[in-house]
């Protein structure tokens, strides 16, 4: 079994709950890396008996981190129409919230289609070097990155760059076929744009993270092992808190996922 | 009172629950304005006498329509750190969740700021007429709006425009200062970009809003009665839901909020 599916399996243990385990594999600075945790309380979701279509929308918060071992994912859903169903998932440790997650559920219909934010030209994968962040950290080993711009400083001098837009086409290390779960991990793959915009190693920690889906399985299973074409660039950086925006797109230029997430930094 | 105060005022029935009431100067085509919705759930966080800092994050997930009457807000802080607190709120009427969020606030310290998604040069509100959507729409009459580019669509002709990108000069109507409820309203005021994109008066709604608030109540207070550069864009339209990025500016260039949504549209 691949690192990302040890990952994010849970048990049941009945009704809206289920049991998972942290994997060393995705292990960050402190806790995991929050693309996984993100993934797991998605996967809950994805198990749960009940679940109406497939997901639309996603919101992690995370509240505090997860230690190794145990924890428990909590999966309700709270209101669920003819065609759409909400989700509230509480992520537990000892009977304390770790993470909290909304997810929006939906059976989609075919309509009109129209990808308005287009993907920029730029390299094919196999052309752009391999080159990812912080290889102690381990959970960026689960991923293949090849930087297109915006990569992970090579010093901490405080030169820093106005923009922080970081193009890098990316995949599961080792390679596996796409779908919700790993989609919504990759959308917190990014380094932080803190430390791009002012190449200053100072702390920080995401606090919350939304993913929207323009997919369905049938688009991602299409998308199989390729690569993605992932954007992220900072649009505000005030006192403790920087966001994000982020587009994901398939190398045939489909835009998977959009994501937003806003971060903490110190100083 | 002002309609707005009016519209989002609850009453604590003790614990983490409030009571509130539909307003008819909020309405929309069918059950309130979304922006007031969101409003509604956010200020039973802010009023609640368990709350620490001030708003950073919040995430809306409208379930249902309201019918018009009372409603319960429950706000239940699921995890308080030192400096941090995560919220999940939950709106029901007749026990049926109409509306879940998740809130986000923290203790803000000053630290390195910086705007990198800068205000665009456009002209001065008040040389910028005013211009609205439909009128017919009661809660649209709650907000001057100035449209710089991107207005309301003049005719439903199916002509539509490639880019959905609307800049308005924007306020509440009557004119109120600013706070963090108004903000989060005001991030839902902007018409569907599907119908920019396709002049076709398609059915819309929106099913998760997400609101980074880059401002402590301070700069709020600051920005007081004056207008907002609001900013919105679809980035993709695929089998019923579209999405649309948004920033709001006050005149001085403070990037305030950026937001984030994802609508339902038929066809």
């Amino acid at each position: 079994m691949a690192a990302f599916d040890q990952a994010v399996s849970l048990k049941s243990l009945g009704g809206d709950q289920f049991e998972g385990h942290t994997s060393p594999a995705y292990a960050n600075f402190v806790g995991p890396f929050g693309g996984i945790m993100a993934a797991q309380a998605l996967n809950a979701v994805m198990q749960h008996p009940g679940r109406l279509g497939e997901p639309v929308s996603l919101t992690v918060n995370f509240c505090a981190a997860q230690t190794d071992g145990a924890f428990t994912v909590q999966a309700r859903p709270v209101r669920t129409n003819r065609s759409t169903q909400h989700w509230i998932v509480e992520t537990t440790q000892n009977n304390e919230v770790v993470l909290t997650a909304t997810v929006f559920t939906a059976t989609r219909r075919d309509t009109y289609r129209k990808v308005e934010h287009s993907m920029p030209a730029v390299g094919v994968p196999t052309d752009t070097p391999i080159q990812g962040g912080p290889k102690r950290v381990e959970w960026v080993n689960r991923y293949e990155m090849r930087f297109v711009e915006g990569h992970f400083p090579g010093k901490w001098d405080g030169s820093g760059q106005a923009s922080t837009r970081s193009r890098l086409w990316m995949r599961d290390e080792p390679p596996r076929r796409l779908d919700f779960c790993a989609l919504a991990a990759m959308c917190d793959a990014f380094f932080p744009r803190v430390w791009l915009h002012r190449a200053s190693f100072v702390p920080i920690g995401t606090v919350s993270m939304t993913v929207y889906f323009h997919a369905s399985s049938a688009e991602l299973a299409t998308t199989g092992t390729g690569y993605l074409l992932a954007q992220a660039q900072g649009q505000n950086f005030f006192n403790g808190y920087f966001d994000q925006t982020a587009q994901l797109w398939n190398e045939a230029g489909a835009l998977l996922a959009t994501s937003h997430q806003v971060v903490y930094y110190k100083e």
